[in-house]
């Protein structure tokens, strides 16, 4: 499996309260429990201030799966590579959209909403529960996860009605929250998970890390499936049958 | 529209502090509030300790949507009645199912699971969030909804991941809940809403009762499908276009 | 209820065989069965060749339900007035996308996927069965709709999963398609529905007729939900308690 | 991974034409593909005829799947071994649930609904479409799967709305079905596959073979969910705080 971990890595470089929790940035941390998580993964990062993003048609077609961070750069990611990355997931590629990501373009372009939602950054202590416990995703994950200290995010989340909601939130001042999430948009797998602020060591969290790799696991397929989408085919009568 | 509100009606009787609440039983609150709130409307009550539960045949063939709460009492109503009342959803009548009614036997054998969860009666308030605004259970219902005093129901909710979840809750002690939920079983419409302990005052709440009625409105259907589902009819070849 | 109906009106014009089944264009005779068969309504159409394809943004303000027809003329949509409707659909109005508008901007934005799928103009049968018959766009309608001769659609259909799938289809080539999908994106309730090509007097069989006006009531809303989608606000803790 | 292959082994016993396609019994067949199919896999078959109809508490414990086929002898299994098939379900074994045992106990039971269809033994040749192609059922399947003969399953097939689509089906003569659909119960997957009936060599095909052998993979949880189930549990202030 070959998978790439993005992130805008402003927070981490800018200011340095950030930098004490991710000092290589918030994709070094994902990276690592990714490489160790994943048997036999090929993993790699991609930072927006790299050529093309560190998106290179190269790196594109090389990705199974993708992990996206984003927050204060959304505006900055180049038009095209955002429309590369949508075409990457309508073929089959994996996609884990991480937190602050919501409001990115390629999260945006999937859902076709305005991904709007409530937050606050404050004391606030989040509970993650899991409401599908037969979804892979949730497998070996505490019910409830506990995130002592999270930006909150909250409802009306103004996105599609999930595939399958997989987890939802509580925090302290009250709020709930759809912050486990599972999409599919062509041939391709997309996990919306909430948790991840920048301001928290939440990517250390054990429970957090099994959550993402299973999502990894998840929106990996080994096979993606033969139907080509690319256009809308006239077909014949018995075409079908031809290939019998 | 003929509207039958069910109570077991038990803790009404019982217990003193629930009679001071709920002279009249939860079924006369909801009842009146019904009646004022839907137009043409012929609302009778039934409970469960009058003959065959007040649940005759007559009652029900003259039902469309029927309002459900029971708690302690759920034993003793009468194996006949909840095949009968089961029979009815799946011909097409409506079904309101009220808080602690979740583990009441028409609920689990619609749903065909166990229908547990968590529970706590202490000092929570409950907030409960939209989280389908095209909804028409929601339509004019604020958001969040804060009730100031509610018992605790907690994820995992073991119910079938509903058609449409409408409304999720948190509670002060960090536990979260899909608290509205639609489901569609045979030709019927049945929504399940978890505020309404016996022990707080809160079907009087205005923003409570806009809910139950929004969903008797949603769960009437003024025509029930003339689809006949009382058997696995044998078809044969162009039988469709007979009534053609 | 305001209702715009939509048509890009090529075929009727530029083809006889067409013109000959809709002289007045399709649009025309839409707006005249829902003129007729929704109480109380105000209809309107609107065509491609209008200044702003006719959709002004006083048009658009006084619209609450729109049905989209387009076939040949979907890149000649100005990408103005298709940023508007999306916007308006976001914000509460109703959408019907009709027949061959899957493959029109505004649906493929909403959906967020390519909407391809196999066709062929042919000899095809189309029957539609219901899948959902508690669902109000099926009130009243037979189960199958029989169309004596309709384009076959052809699954894999590339849209993202329904939120309620309502008809299925199947045509004498062997053909299956998810013919009857609706969605919600923002505030906005959308419903796509296959059967409609310009060669067959589809539109003017009373089933389908049927449909669409049932649809119509269901993507209309008296009362837009309140919720603010427009921005991430920030929520200071107790922001909800200040209205009470 | 343990897997039980049920059979009532009623048709091929007792009808000539059958025995003739199965001589040991459908679930001869699908055991043979299944020890192929499934690296590791532990596959034993159980009969109705057998004590307990094959399920004994040592089965149903060893057991991490089963497959259930049935049709004439539904009300010949055992009420309890129904219950604790159940009961195995809702705690987490995955049940593959093959043609006419829509009408099953087990399945009626799960569902909550009288799972009527209507059909026909004929001419029919059978098309099935993927209309989910990220789903792991239909990795390496066709599209579409043509099976030469097969009995006509057609809609309205009263089952609750399925949790996931996977396939749909069309026949010869013009109907259409859901006829691979995924469903969740309690901490159990369950998936339901229509092509399957005694009179046709339908298990034999390798297309059919390799969704059930997907759909064994997919109902089978390495890891079942620790959510305890069995009960409603009253859950002090900071009870999920403990265990942190």
């Amino acid at each position: 499996m070959r998978i790439t971990i993005w992130n805008e890595n402003i927070h981490e470089v800018e200011n340095e309260k950030v930098r004490a929790i991710y000092p290589s940035g918030i994709h070094s941390v994902i990276a690592n429990f990714v490489r160790e998580g994943v048997a036999g993964a090929e993993v790699r990062t991609a930072t927006l201030d790299q050529p093309e993003n560190g998106l290179t048609d190269a790196v594109l077609e090389n990705t199974d799966v993708m992990t996206w961070w984003g927050h204060v750069g959304h505006h900055l990611v180049d038009e095209d590579v955002v429309e590369k990355v949508e075409q990457r997931v309508l073929a089959g590629m994996g996609l884990i959209v991480l937190h602050s990501a919501h409001l990115s373009r390629i999260f945006q372009r999937l859902m076709g909403t305005s991904c709007n939602l409530r937050w606050r950054e404050g004391e606030d202590r989040e509970t993650v529960w899991t409401v599908n416990p037969t979804h892979p995703i949730t497998q070996g994950v505490p019910h409830p996860i506990v995130i002592p200290n999270q930006e909150m995010y909250g409802e009306f989340f103004d996105i599609p009605t999930p595939d399958e909601l997989v987890f939802i939130s509580s925090y302290t001042g009250g709020e709930a929250f759809r912050s486990g999430c599972c999409f599919s948009r062509g041939k391709g797998r997309i996990f919306y998970f909430s948790p991840g602020h920048e301001s928290y060591p939440v990517y250390y969290q054990p429970e957090i890390q099994r959550v993402l790799l299973n999502a990894i696991e998840w929106a990996y397929q080994p096979q993606i499936s033969a139907i080509d989408t690319s256009a809308s085919f006239e077909s014949k009568p018995g075409w079908f049958q031809s290939s019998d």
